[in-house]
């Protein structure tokens, strides 16, 4: 079933200002999620809706509640994000590092005591948007075994880089796990097996069939021990920047709270050869997609592209929703 | 064999006197290749540097050449590293970045037109010595397909992540591309299967034959279509701040040369809560080792900590050295 994007919107906008959100944020979370749903991440907007009106409603997240300004260091600012609702927060820390960037070339901002922000791509196409480059990431509870071990001690930490390239801007949005728990859930629904190692089993052999691995909770980072690594840097770099939790201090609440995230962005304006810039990034894009496929029904697609194409079709046809979901929302 | 580690580092720093280099570029020279190598790193230590005399013999690098200041946005610089030593370059400019961090909080600094910098742990680790967290990135050559095609069009831009923690800091250092056309060859050597994937076969299929491999030159990102997108977002970005060249351009030269690099570090002392973030960090990296191993045998390590152990045993038993390629350094 598909849905008008604005009907949407307005459906997201008025449960949130029943819900007691000022008109002003109502608008711009109702926008958020969904701007994911139009891009095609159905997981962090329509679908991830319900969940966030279950977690006001846990008192887990402050709809008052606005990042304050802890230490400023020029170009870089620490905020507390005081509990407040995750995208919103983000969204703020985006909007300030943008702000940062156009005035000393780079900016960033380090955010701690957060919720889950959602669909990170929003705030890097934010970035993006601007002329500017956009790395952002954020720590999560321990839901990844580290490289070697059997428990859950690493986050799966999503990373987003940005780079702008007119209406078609890079959007690489990636967590560090090979597949998360919903596309596992998904996968073991269907029967289907993984199309590359997703975890281990039982025996502790790393397998591709998602239901063996929904049973150890042993999923796989990506590239293995590579990503076991970078999922821990990620973690203590942002714990540290902000000043914030650590996933493993996040594992010691009773629900998923109080993250560490980072927001950086560089101004290609400032950076005086913008137009060289801009056609170094296009041709190199131009090149990539001159790769021979592997499958010839299947061209190399840069990432983001594809979400271009999605959104597109989904401000012409509307936005394809869950219908189960979409009713519970205007039932809200 | 094995072979002191003052020995080494003095045999290196005589080849590259009698090369022309002057006494105190010789002397860090020397002590970079003999710390690759005294660290386990023999890939980038001993076993490189013969490939290095041959690139300066080929005028691919200059000995003379330092970076120059090309562009100062205070806590952020842009260098010119015309052609010099990737390794000596490198120093340099993690040198100043930290210098900007201790100053500024955060530094960074970006270098174009610089060559292979070797063993890149040297630069992170020269930041976590001074408490600081160190971020860098290069890119390589075009030498790896992008995720859905076959022909190379991707660096497999290696990133590291230097986070401090007293005697033993945490060092992830990866590059992009699962393994390298190094440990493809050795694997192919010994007959035996990749532990994971590691590429296509020529009949496009993802396989663990290293040989195989080795004929399409179709090696896969970590993590398959998510490393491509970081590897692609790295070498934009690096390239953008550097305002040098993307891994494309760097394909259009006779050799890999004329290099984008990027370094990064934050200095904790600035922060203001070092303390804290000392102890944080700590306790997660105890917290990781708390995991049961999936092998009994093999604890779970974090990134760093298994290097400070050969580190260790090269300093009290000598460095482990390919007597060949000992020899041939002796002879030069």
């Amino acid at each position: 079933m598909r849905v008008k994007y604005e009907d949407m919107r307005r459906e997201f906008e008025r449960v949130l200002i029943k819900r007691g959100f000022t008109k002003e944020k109502a608008q711009l979370s109702a926008k958020l999620y969904a701007d994911a749903s139009r891009d095609g991440v159905y997981t962090h907007g329509l679908n991830r809706f319900p969940k966030f009106m279950a977690s006001i409603d846990k008192g887990c997240v402050d709809i008052q509640a606005e990042p304050v300004l802890v230490q400023s260091f020029g170009f870089f600012e620490r905020y507390d994000g005081q509990k407040g609702p995750g995208n919103l927060n983000a969204y703020e820390c985006m909007r300030r590092t943008i702000e940062l960037a156009k005035e000393y070339t780079m900016g960033c901002v380090a955010l701690s005591n957060t919720n889950h922000w959602m669909r990170p791509g929003n705030y890097g196409l934010m970035a993006a948007a601007e002329n500017c480059i956009g790395i952002l990431w954020t720590n999560t509870v321990p839901n990844m075994p580290p490289w070697g071990g059997r428990d859950a001690r690493l986050g799966n930490n999503p990373v987003v880089f940005a780079i702008p390239n007119g209406d078609t801007p890079v959007l690489v949005d990636v967590a560090m796990s090979m597949f998360s728990y919903g596309k596992l859930e998904s996968y073991a629904r269907s029967g289907k097996e993984l199309p590359v190692d997703g975890g281990f089993n039982e025996e502790q052999q790393i397998t591709r069939n998602a239901a063996e691995i929904l049973k150890t909770h042993q999923c796989i980072p990506i590239g293995y021990w590579k990503g076991s690594g970078l999922s821990l840097a990620l973690d203590l770099i942002g714990a540290t920047l902000a000043g914030g939790r650590t996933s493993r201090m996040v594992g010691e609440l009773p629900v998923e709270t109080e993250l560490s995230q980072v927001f950086m962005a560089v101004s290609l304006d400032k950076l005086g050869d913008a137009e060289t810039l801009k056609r170094n990034i296009q041709e190199t894009l131009e090149d990539m997609k001159t790769s021979a496929p592997v499958d010839q029904e299947r061209p190399v697609y840069y990432p983001g592209e594809n979400m271009m194409r999605i959104r597109k079709e989904s401000m012409e046809k509307g936005v394809l929703v869950d219908e189960g979901i979409w009713k519970s929302v205007l039932e809200m």
